[in-house]
This record gives structure tokens, sequence and C-alpha cells, in this order.
């Protein structure tokens, strides 16, 4: 076995053997596989593709790396949730408490955010005190006693995975649905969950721009987790408009903590309760009623020992940005659309995001949104506020939002998107 | 400028600016531009391709990555020649002397063999002194005082060539023909020849498989000489069989010295002279005879100094492998195929050619034809002796002659290949 064999396979059109995935992805690991030999046999799956089987095997063989976690010996079943990364899509910060006082145990192992979309820990790291770096008991245990946790993931889980990442991060080939798909499922299979729900976000803010294209990852995802007996659900979600009215970090939490009190965006919740429900069908939990949960304050005490088992107070001041610039309508009429890449893209720019990977963020900066579409707008109300500590990013922020928004003329028809697109299981 | 973006563009079947492309490569030879960067970016090219004005602008930067040679000092017009690599492909021995005789300067800048073609370099070191590595001045002294040079291309040319090849061969992307055509021809011009002659071969033995690859290659590399002021032309040469009745060193180096002592097979002699009169044409000498320099031992004159002057002895006896295998035929008949790829990788495997950039090759190692297509054979008779100082290696070599040759009945209509198959100019 060697690589050139294997790349010129690929290369080729044809189909790797499961003995050719196993080697590759172990030799690679191993350092015998080089970076420039994967990095070509990457673009080649990138340009050539690969059939159920060949992702099937690529997955396995990543999960084979490292290490698999174990849950059994929790009381309740587990119930995992992962999105494919947007714009303002704080979901994960209501619905793990959510789904924990349903009477799921949720462990969900989160990323840091890279490019305009914001991650998970960034987010939670504006709470004062908050850890995300949990050993492997300190992480069971939160999730015992609590029912939830939302932490970093471990380096023992999918090593190749994570190899191959930093590698397709540097050589352009990040956009291939063989490789999304394997390596979002590796670790989660890898984690040990009993069951999964994928939110696969569709639109400008989103990794896939079409419905096409987040279908046929949705069906990927799905088959992988099925194949290795993970429940697995998927929801095609909208990502053209940013979910709810914040983009940023600490501005995410409080919204979520507004969602958790019973209030905040419809959007927001229309989405946390979708996805809590397949969470709660998947893990086989059949009496619960998360709108409840909501209404009656238990998700919002799961979030307050969930925050405090962690270091983090919930009930301390959030952060805020040291300025703000307010946008204003430039016409009276519909707010048509409000592009998420652009609001992303300007989130970024004003220090909710990082650039490389070692960047610190801002927990304060980002956007707040004041109209969504289909609502209507005066001239000269505010339409967005920016905020940042680094008031000199301002201008590159607002070059970003140039062509992010449409007014059209009051009275015209607005037919608003579905927030759940399609489901696939 | 960033390799990511360049990269994604080439992914996306985009068109690389001017500028882009001559920022890798430089940015690659400096070592700014990783390996596996760019091995993704070649896999890219190999698969969704690059157009004319990208080719050119991609040699012309491999180019300017060296320093170039000049020959404006000679007195006599330069004709270089150039093939792509065959079995049995001695044609560089008797050609450049003969084209030197008939009045151009012909350096042949050569490479050594890998896989199962030959390198022109290892065959004439088996002429007992014969030195494959001069100097420039040495080199340029050959060339003025015997009319012709066959020697090792120097480190200086096109160094970002140098860098790419050794990584398109690990990385499964040598089969691209906007690289193939700008390594060949960046080297080519660099080394500053007036007019180039390509030997662009096709069938088994060769690297283009299709008359259709081959073509385009030859077009490709012929609009790429025009464009820079070398006068090109390409002919389409067959490597379904191999080339003349010997495969190996000492073994190729013997026939080419009975072409130059006015015999030899049919097939070398007529495709020596028909690249001999494409190389005076290109570079102007329109009243010399190749055939009659052939007839009248001048051609022999200038290989018996050009070898000398590299230290080389003429007269010496050639080395001579120590065990002999002879295969005979197994029945009687008309031999109506013998592949050129099966008998150059058995040639390899008998120590005539190395795996691996830094391994010996033995001398005397190869295989002898008895007959050629269209030839009638008798059962038991001679069809090939296998020539090698390592006999144990015998049995792997017979597996590769496995198929490999086709005995017809006797009367079965044969219709020979030309030799030539296509001119392009």
């Amino acid at each position: 076995m060697d690589a050139i064999s294997v790349i010129r396979i690929k290369r080729d059109r044809g189909e790797l053997t499961p003995e050719q995935i196993d080697w590759v992805i172990d030799a690679y690991t191993r350092g015998e596989v080089a970076d420039e030999q994967m990095s070509a046999l990457a673009m080649a799956i990138l340009l050539n593709g690969m059939n159920r089987a060949e992702i099937a095997r690529w997955t396995a063989a990543m999960i084979a790396s490292g290490e698999r976690m174990d849950f059994s010996s929790l009381s309740r079943p587990t119930a995992d949730k992962h999105s494919t990364g947007g714009v303002g899509d704080k979901i994960t910060l209501p619905l793990a408490p959510l789904v924990a006082a349903c009477g799921a145990a949720v462990p969900q192992l989160s990323g840091r955010g890279l490019g305009h979309t914001g991650g998970t820990l960034d987010k939670l790291e504006s709470i004062p005190g908050w850890r995300a770096l949990l050993s492997n008991d300190e992480m069971l245990d939160v999730l015992d006693t609590t029912g939830a946790v939302i932490c970093a993931a471990g380096d023992g889980l999918a090593p190749a995975d994570k190899k191959l990442y930093a590698l397709r991060d540097v050589t352009g080939t990040v956009e291939a649905i063989p490789l999304i798909a394997s390596s979002i499922m590796s670790k989660k299979i890898a984690e040990g969950t009993g069951s999964l729900v994928l939110d696969v976000k569709v639109g400008s803010g989103a990794f896939m721009k079409t419905v096409e294209d987040a279908r046929e990852l949705a069906s990927t995802m799905v088959g992988l987790g099925t194949d290795h007996g993970v429940k697995t659900v998927a929801l095609l979600t909208d990502m053209a408009t940013p979910l709810g009215l914040t983009a940023g970090n600490a501005l995410e939490v409080r919204e979520s903590v507004e969602v958790l009190a019973g209030g905040g965006p419809a959007d927001v919740v229309e989405l946390t309760l979708a996805l809590a429900r397949e969470m709660l069908d998947a893990a086989g939990i059949k009496d619960a009623d998360p709108a409840k949960a909501l209404a009656d304050g238990s998700a919002m005490d799961v979030w307050r020992r969930m925050i405090a088992a962690q270091g983090g107070d919930p009930d301390a001041a959030l952060p805020v940005a040291r300025e703000q610039h307010v946008v204003t309508a430039p016409r009276s009429g519909v707010l048509t659309r409000l592009d998420a890449y652009g609001i992303g893209v300007a989130a970024w720019r004003l220090g909710a995001g990082r650039a490389r990977k070692e960047d610190p963020v801002q927990a304060g900066a980002g956007i707040e949104l004041h109209a969504k579409p289909g609502d209507t707008v005066a001239a000269g109300a505010p339409l967005l506020t920016l905020h940042t500590d680094t008031p000199e990013k301002f201008d590159y922020a607002l070059k970003s939002l140039d062509g992010a928004y449409d007014i059209a003329p009051a009275g015209t028809a607005y037919e608003a998107t579905p927030v759940v697109l399609e489901r696939i299981a």
C-alpha cells in the first residue's frame, strides 16, 4: 500500500477500498503519509467525490484513530445536537438546558468560531468565570448532576480528523461534503451519544448555500449516524438572515437568557423548540413538553446550575462593548432582506470573531438587529446597532453591510421563509 | 495574495491571473507557499486544467525562477530535441552527433530514467570513463569543439520546476498536461536553444496512452516554444512497441553505434533521420543530408570525439550482464503485438532502471528482441533474451512479460503502425 496509488485511484474517479481508506487515515495520523500527499487526496475527493461506502469507511477510520467516550453509566438517555454553523446561531445555549429539563442527558462538545460564524464556547466565555476546558471526569460530573454540559472537545477524540481539518483549512479543501460529513460525524460518534439531531444551515450565512447541497450533506450525515447505531435526524434550517436579533458573544448570551426566561425572538424560540422535540423524540422521551419547560422556569434552573458548575456566575452582569454606532433606515418601507453573511462579516470585523485560531475575541462586540425581514421600518429609525471595543473598525465593518439589506416601498407583500425548511431522517 | 485564494480559484474552475501565477511560483520556490498547498493546487490543475494563457505564464514564471543559458557565442545555430520518454528510446545517442555532423550545435541536457523508461545519461554511463556531470564552461567547450554534447542539466535552470517536479512525483500529480508541458518547456527555454524538436511518444510504453492526449501535449508545447521565440516542432511517434531491438543501457549504446556505423534496426534509423531532418530544418540548415552523414561515417566521427571529450573510451568493450535467459516462441506464426510497457517493466526489473532516484542501475541489464511485430516466428526459436547481473530477478521480470505479446497463425495479415504518426508545428 502506498500513498501515490491511493491518490491516483481517487484522481482517476475510482472507488477506494476499505483497506486503502483504513491504511491512508492510519498512515496519515502516524506521519507516514505526508501532508502534501493528503492534501492532494483531499482535493481529489473534493472534486471527484466519495460514495456512501467510502464515506462510511473514512468516518470509521477517523473514529478508530482515537479514543471513544462512553455515556452508558448515566441514568438518562443521551441526546446531542450539532449545527453546521450560522450567524446569530446561539441555539445550543437555551437548547441544552431545555432538553435536560425534559429528562435527557445533553453532552455538547463544542468549538470556537472561525471566520464569520460564531462559536458556542466564545459566547459562553463572555460569562464571568465560566470555563470551557473540563477533564473527562469533570464533564461527566457536570452532565450527571445538572443534565447538560457544554464544553470543549478533548484532544483524544478522532485525532485523524483534528490533523486533517487543520490541513484542509490551509489547502482550500474545506468545502467537500464527504470530508465535512465525516469530520462532524467521526467526533459525534466517538463521543458516544445515543442520538443526534443535526441542524444543517442553508443560505448566505451558512457553509451550504443551496438546499440541494444542504440536503446532500444532511443525508450523508444521517446515513453515517444510522450506520453506526446513533439515532440521527437532520433539520435543514434557514440561514439567509441571522437567527434572532443579535450576533456577537455576550449579546447572544443575553438573548439566550431571554428565551430561557420565556421570552426572546420568535425565530429563536421556534427553532429551539423544534430541535428540542427532535432530540427528545430521538432519545425516546415521549411525555415531555419543552414549551412548558421554558414557561415554568425549569429550563432556566438547569441553565443556572450548568453555568455555575463550570465556574460561571449566572447572575453576573455581561460585558458591554465600549462604543456603539447606530445604522438607521435610509427610507421607510418593508425590510425584505437582511443578509446573514453581511451581518456575520460585520460582527466578525467588529471583534466578535477571529481571523486566526490563536486570536482573542471581544466579549461585547457584535450587532443588534432592530428589525427582521417582513418588518416595517421608518426612515431614520435605528436598523442595526454595532458594538465594539475598537471603534476604528466601524468603517471596515460598515463596508460589509453595503448592499446587505433591501427596503421595499410600504405595502410590498413579503413572504416569510420558514425557520425549518426540511426534515431528513 | 494568499495560497488558499489561488487554490480556490482553480478548484472552482476559474482562471488564474498572471499576478497570481507569478506570485504562487515565486512564493513556492521561496518556501512561503507550503508543499501541501502546492500539491492541492497541482491536483486542482490536473483535474480542472489551465488555458493557454495560464500555461504560458506558468512556464514563464518557472523560467524566471532561475538562470538562463546563452548559446549566442557559438558560430553554429543550435538545435535541441526532447523525447517524452519510451522503451528502447536511444535516439538521442545517434541523433546528436548526426545533427552536429550536418552543421548544427546540439546541446542535449538530459536526465536519468525513473520507472520503466530508460534515461539517456544511464545509457551513456555504461561507456567506461564517460562523465555526465560537466560545468557550464566544460559543456560549452565540448559543444563548441565537437558540435554536440549530452550531459546532465545543471541545478540553476528553472529551480521552481525542480522543486515542483519532485513534489508531483510523490503526490500523484505527474500526469497533468499543463504541468508536463510547462516542466519540459521551462527547462528547454531557459537552456537557450534556438530551435527545438519534440518527440512525443504515444502508446502503452509512453506517458501519453492516446493520440488525443499526445496531440494536446504536443500542441501545448509547440505553442509555448513559439511564444518564447524558440522555433518548435513536434512529432507524435509510436511507443506501442519498443524502439529497435534492445531495451537496456549498454545494449542500447551498442545498437546506437550500429546505427552510426550505417546499420541498425530500420525503425531506429527511420526515426533518427526524421528527427534529424526536423532539427536541421528548424535550425535553418538547408543543404545537409543526414542519410549521407550516417553512411559516410561523419556522424560516427562526431560521436567518437564527443564521447572522448567527456572522458569516455569509444573503443572500450561495453559491459555485459553476467546471466542470460532466453524466452522462446510458444508457437509458430506472425508476431502481431509486442507490448512496450511489458518489455519496459521487465527490463527495469532486470536492473536496467531504478525504483528510487538514488538507486544504481546495471550497465549490462536489459532485453534483446529477436523479432518485432510483423515478423514471422517459429515455435521454439528465441523471441527475447533477458540480461541481468541478478538472476534471482528473472522470475519477477518474466511476470511482466505475461500477455505482453501475441502470435497469430501464419499468414495472418499484419498492418504495420508507422513510426511517425503525426507532425505538429
